[in-house]
């Protein structure tokens, strides 16, 4: 797709643009092309937004959240929050869905990823020394509950993590699997039924 | 999908990149949440980039693609090209299809669109008026090759373009529709496979 004929500089824009998941040189293309038609204040704000989440997006120094400069994430500061229940979830996007669900109201740890061998991700490359030391670090009882996909990843990373955790002596729990509440049996596939009849609890009579 | 709990910054930046076709807040957090993930350097890259491109990158001064502040395009410029066949298109990335597939030896004009009342584009919205004048400022005789797309808007901006062109005496022509070569004729749309009659040509015997 690279052109010698096209400007360099739209030729690199459109090189850097297409190492975006999901995104190729063609779409990369259509996006400055879009952008330099008439809203070059809106590319012009891209670029230095951009240049300033670079410089001013941090990492939660305790639950790996994205942050300002300032340290700790506001869900890490807020006193009101329980801070004895901490979700261990692999991204930022699992910990908004569970923030937007609203009914959460313990603190997190974000792994920034799942275990996965053959993609070269272990242990090492996760948060997970900090959430052994955060673990260590609390004097008083509390509880971790692993809300890790339910992939094949997701599931082994809770496993780690509970045979890491075991001889720690804390509270661990797994999020339930199942079939998803409104969905229709036959929406639901066969694996996922599996798990529910396998997890079946009994009813109070 | 913004979380005022979110960074402040993040949040400016999932609403821009959220603005780009076909990506929506989801998409535009992946981005960003792929970009921060231990890849910053090609974030800062990507920022500083998309302002170059905002301060470098300028209509060519004659055919409206894409070039330096050098005022007009390689392709412009290139004595060796044709300056007597004009091919006019609707966007730089039809221009480089064409130029991909290598034929062509004229030069272009880029109109930056189609006519399309409905969503408010009207010939003051394309380049057409300095289409008229490079029309007008060549004395030489030359071609006028019409490439806009096969589309409805496509057609109605080159049949506005013909009306307008033809008192100035241009030797006007338009891109031929038909069964695309390689293509079966049961893989072709009816209206494709109508025009293709509807133009067919009289073989030489």
């Amino acid at each position: 797709m690279e052109d010698p004929k096209r400007n360099d500089v739209l030729n690199q824009a459109i090189q850097l643009m297409a190492k975006l998941p999901g995104v190729g040189p063609r779409t990369a293309f259509r996006f400055l092309q879009y952008l330099l038609d008439g809203r070059r204040d809106l590319l012009r704000s891209l670029g230095e937004t951009l240049l300033t989440v670079a410089d001013d997006v941090q990492e939660c120094s305790s639950c790996h959240g994205w942050t300002g400069l300032n340290g700790q994430c506001d869900i890490c500061q807020n006193t009101k929050r329980n801070h004895q229940q901490i979700c261990v979830v692999a991204s930022v996007q699992d910990q908004e869905a569970i923030e937007r669900a609203g009914f959460f109201e313990g603190v997190y740890h974000i792994l920034h990823g799942c275990l996965s061998p053959l993609d070269g991700i272990g242990p090492e490359e996760l948060r997970i020394q900090s959430l052994l030391k955060r673990c260590q670090a609390d004097a008083q009882p509390f509880e971790l509950i692993l809300a890790t996909p339910s992939t094949v990843d997701g599931e082994a990373t809770a496993m780690y993590l509970q045979q890491l955790c075991h001889p720690l002596n804390i509270n661990l729990s797994r999020i339930a699997s199942g079939v998803p509440v409104g969905d229709e049996l036959h929406f639901v596939d066969r694996t996922t039924l599996a798990e529910a009849f396998k997890r079946r609890q009994r009813t109070e009579s």
